[in-house]
């Protein structure tokens, strides 16, 4: 059951069958995905899951089965199945490329297709969006918080199944980890898997000093030995040295390094080093792993630790977050014509901005550095000399800028169905995703009280979207039946 | 690629390379999957992902692609690539069933396999448990908030990624949900699937009311109006009302009910509720949704909410949590004897109860409740008459107890590599997971600040670890070379 179509949510199909009723089957709906807040109290995103929407896409279709059961459901007509039997995607998709820095609000992803269509896809488009940005996120915050040590992810045990496992792991390569523990991963996304030892191997074994000869011996190579299994400083290190002396030097190797697991990492690591350098191995490196986040690993680094690689898992894989895509109706087509939609709701941040749009990111000239974003209608010509950013929330804060340079965020994917976009190798993917990174001002990336960055509309869209909301206001009193008396029910 | 068994740590391999190499491939070990805290600051967790574990054991399996992948990372020998290839689960398990309440320590799992096999399967095997009992847990939390009013998932969006969605919807079922709006695990797993529509749907239409009447004219049977898309009280509910009598009823249909997925909840639904049986239809279920969880929940109920129904997703499968399960390493054979094992760690939760081992679980013989669990040798026979449950932490905390019914928590899932375990249909596993938690006292299940469950070590287990912990220290001391002046590395 590779075929994931059927991974969508019952009342996309149930409206498929509406709009097929009506004779809507061919009708042009516009939808965005946009996020509200950014994961981990963080001041940005980093996007992730096109890769999976491509493969998604490019493999929708109803198979028999799929047939059968839907109508087991007794929900739609023969017609609407028989259509269903050979839909296939033939729309139009436009997405920031995985890796990119994006922030509340702006369209990540916009889909131009028939509404059936363009709601069948929904589901599995934001399952792909909200894992692939958590990952790659989490991943970004991590490796930034290391400093240029590499970090390894070796959380796939924690991960939310296996498959989820998998993709985590090649997110995370995306968002600067060096590789995986994830064999399935390493050989499927070609990312390098590492690892070595686990405690178990020392459990099982006489004693510590027996488990790490037994690992010189089969890998004489890659001697990095696990050193917290009983006592790091009393057991585990001097045995590491030994066995080197012992078994690797006279046999022309070298001990390559430790991992820590678990205790003071930082005391152990500084501890260890000096053991390490006055057994004349300064050249070890040292490991560290234990549950470490961009937190714990910027406190060691600030209390001196000695880290030459880190292990994260958990963390990055399994984080305790969610990125909370959504995906909403902007703008339908009548006759040629795009008529924008507005989603109004009793909470106010669920508030959609209505019609197609395009997201522009401002840079400074000079520092490449990012000066603000604007949510613009897509008929809009952006000046590329001058603009004034005028503050969403706060119209009265405005920015004049000049020496900028201005980029669209989206890039066309598929046209008519047809897939128009080259997928970057995983390491271009690496690579682009640290360019973003760069761009953004340590304001912005600041892991404990970021700045929030400028996501503004442009003058043409909110215009457009005070009118809408006024407008949807109007018409929804004037459906009202007023026959109910609402003091009658009181608020507590 | 549905063989997952490369999802896998690459030290899995490299330690079975050094089984393989010291001619240890036949050496039998027992490995424990447990956890240290339950999720959620709860009192219990609902285990889960057996199946998962049953199906990647039955199909464990390097094809020739696997072998070739492995030897280009140059870490293995021919032999052992070689011996790879022939690799089948030859093992045993012994498990909790999907659904059963579980407590910190605990041994929800237990492999006896040879090591090599042994080490290949943690992953996967955690990453199952892991997944599914984090989803069953919820699931339950939030079925058992709800007090009898049905839950359904609708999660999918926000899991991570396509297959995590599958699994959570199926897993969201055992833990209490009545259906899910995931097509594919509906089918792939026969759980009633269910959803009518979404605000996409009026926002396309020109107004509310005609995207209600489309609705009514193409599912006229199952019209449960989302009502909130512009004003839930002075739109959604008059015009839900209005297709109602002016196209269900002159048709032999009637309004079904309606959906709130933002605003004010309890004041809405009270509100709504109103409203609806002012206009004759005090029969209309009101289902209500918004990132609901068991906190929410219980207090909208307090509050007097009007519910018939719940719309629960995110939280369900795609909760800010994790499941810590770890897998280690407590025995292994030698000659026929069973040599139990210890992990010590500078971190004291950390350090593992040695040894094969039962875990018991004392119920209240008059009302069926849980009593007390206690961690017992394998070899150990538990009176069913009298016991004395002592504190693990405080030793000196005594209970004598009898009048009780007493449970091994864990069945034969495996035997010499050959499943002997039944799966029960997920209907039984729902139903068996509502009886694990209806053994638990309200103390237990508490939301809110839960009382810890009484899980104990016996005497005899007790001694053990006691007597391993001194012998492993004493033996890491005896190796340690003490030339290293501590006292030149200060703590912060």
């Amino acid at each position: 059951m590779n075929n994931k179509t059927m991974m969508t949510d019952f009342y996309e199909l149930t409206m498929a069958q509406v709009y097929f009723d009506q004779g809507k089957k061919d009708e042009i709906g516009y939808f965005d995905i946009f996020f509200r807040t950014n994961p981990f109290n963080g001041g940005y995103t980093m996007t992730g899951g096109l890769q999976e929407t491509i493969e998604y896409l490019q493999n929708l279709n109803f198979d028999d089965e799929d047939i059968e059961f839907l109508r087991s459901t007794g929900s739609f007509s023969e017609e609407f199945l028989n259509y269903l039997k050979d839909l296939k995607f033939t729309g139009d998709v436009y997405a920031m490329p995985d890796g990119t820095a994006a922030f509340p609000n702006e369209s990540v992803l916009t889909v131009r297709a028939n509404m059936i269509e363009a709601q069948i896809i929904e589901t599995a488009l934001l399952a792909n969006f909200n894992h692939g940005s958590l990952v790659t996120t989490k991943a970004k915050r991590i490796t930034s918080a290391a400093q240029g040590i590499p970090v390894m992810e070796f959380g796939a045990r924690r991960a939310r199944g296996i498959d989820s496992a998998i993709e985590a792991s090649k997110n995370a390569y995306i968002g600067g980890c060096k590789g995986t523990s994830n064999v399935y991963a390493g050989k499927k996304y070609n990312i390098p898997v590492m690892g070595t030892m686990a405690h178990s191997l020392v459990q099982e074994s006489e004693c510590e000093y027996d488990a790490f000869l037994a690992y010189a011996k089969s890998h004489p190579d890659n001697c990095i030995f696990l050193v917290d299994t009983f006592d790091t400083l009393k057991s585990g290190i001097p045995n590491a040295i030994r066995v080197s002396k012992e078994y690797l030097e006279p046999n022309g190797y070298r001990l390559k390094g430790i991992r820590i697991d678990s205790g003071d990492l930082v005391y152990l690591s500084k501890a260890a080093k000096q053991m390490l350098t006055d057994a004349g191995y300064s050249d070890a490196t040292i490991c560290l792993s234990n549950g470490l986040d961009e937190y714990s690993i910027t406190n060691m680094l600030n209390e001196g630790a000695v880290i030459d690689s880190i292990g994260a898992g958990d963390n990055i894989s399994a984080s305790k977050e969610r990125v909370n895509g959504v995906y909403k109706l902007v703008a339908i087509e009548k006759e040629g014509e795009i008529i924008p939609k507005i989603k109004v709701s009793g909470d106010t941040v669920k508030t959609t901005n209505p019609g197609v749009k395009k997201v522009y990111r401002f840079y400074d000239f000079d520092s490449g550095k990012v000066l603000g974003d604007v949510i613009a209608r897509s008929d809009e010509v952006i000046s590329t000399k001058n603009y004034t950013l005028v503050s969403d929330k706060d119209p009265w804060k405005k920015t004049e800028i000049s020496d900028y340079i201005v980029r669209n965020l989206q890039l066309p994917i598929f046209k008519g169905g047809k897939l128009v976009y080259k997928e970057p190798t995983l390491e271009k993917k690496q690579v682009y995703c640290e360019d973003e990174y760069q761009t953004l001002t340590a304001r912005i990336t600041d892991i404990n009280n970021p700045h929030t960055y400028y996501v503004d509309l442009s003058e043409k869209m909110r215009q457009q979207k005070e009118y809408m909301l006024y407008d949807a206001m109007s018409k929804a009193a004037n459906t009202a039946m007023n026959n109910i008396d609402y003091q009658k029910i009181k608020r507590k």
